[in-house]
């Protein structure tokens, strides 16, 4: 049994997702980020981090959405969410994961979040202004060098296609030009299309 | 064997003393950043994304630390760089490079590469300044809530310690009062006691 702790619209529903499509016994604990939920005690006792999400196990709490998609897809092999017994495919994996989770998501909370990088009113205005640009750049990079098809790494489906398919949900409100982006855009329709997505998303 | 694009003083430091501690047959190639060669046709055919490090393998090349390091623990496991066949623990491992490189190297960027998130020259100024406050707030988290010791995770030496090593490094370039970090700052001065330290050092 999990406790995964998620907020709407954030990029925790790809544990959510992910623990869904495992089969996995869990309980999913909305945490209100608007009440900043996320930075009181009771929530900085299981992660001090003050973020989601955060998957509680009997060993303890992982952090961090490559993290938490890989532990998984080992815990979960039948579900094959990853090339777990082949490492260089499995560093593929790793590998686009790690370029969501370290460039992706923060050039997006660059957004909304400026104030982690700048305090000065003018300069979280500059970071929101190109954040859109930055953002095009990084879908750029995915579009045309990354995505295998039909999905992120090929015929597979895997953990990369949970975590792309959560991101790109946020690129018309970051607003980008989705036209622009044929390939990622018809993955998230596909996406979109499957029966345990449509039931997370009811599910936040 | 294996190739590695590296450039001195950067974060692909890591892969390369992973590379040398797993005893991996490699060539490591180092690139000027300073001439921007890692923006020129020649490396970009390599990674597109035009940074280092990228490790070329005879299957492919993987970008990213995260993925390199768990690559070369899964390709010399008598090594043992990462607990890779216990998933709680590997999670573990997966959660504190990914918060290095998705958190504490972001922050660290702002410093001296504003640019990729702002134009205005003030904003740029804005993000340098704040700079040694977030890497500090990083290395608090990681001081009091992430380090167990005597290594990153405990008893067992991992690719955490080598990623940890390779990021505390730039503290003092980043302004960072190191007095405050006195288990990292020990981690640090034990890692540069290690003559496959040393070595790697000396080779750059």
């Amino acid at each position: 049994m999990y406790q995964l702790y998620y907020a709407p619209g954030s990029c925790s529903f790809a544990a959510h997702l992910a623990l869904e499509m495992s089969g996995a016994s869990y309980e999913a604990i909305k945490l209100d980020l608007g009440a900043n939920v996320q930075r009181q005690d009771q929530y900085l006792k299981i992660n001090p981090k003050g973020r989601v999400p955060a998957l509680v196990c009997p060993e303890g709490v992982i952090t961090e959405n490559p993290a938490i998609l890989l532990f998984i897809a080992q815990q979960f092999p039948a579900t094959k969410l990853a090339p777990i017994e082949r490492p260089f495919e499995l560093a593929r994996v790793s590998s686009f994961n790690a370029f969501l989770s370290s460039t992706v998501h923060p050039a997006h909370a660059h957004g909304v979040r400026g104030y982690r990088w700048a305090d000065d009113k003018a300069a979280i205005a500059e970071l929101k202004r190109k954040m859109p640009e930055v953002m095009t750049e990084c879908f750029e990079m995915i579009e045309h060098e990354m995505f295998s098809g039909p999905w992120v790494l090929g015929d597979e489906f895997t953990i990369c296609d949970i975590y792309l398919f959560t991101i790109a949900q946020w690129l018309e409100a970051d607003k980008v030009d989705i036209n622009q982006f044929p390939k990622v855009m018809d993955h998230r329709a596909r996406m979109r299309q499957l029966a345990v997505v449509k039931k997370v998303l009811a599910a936040q």
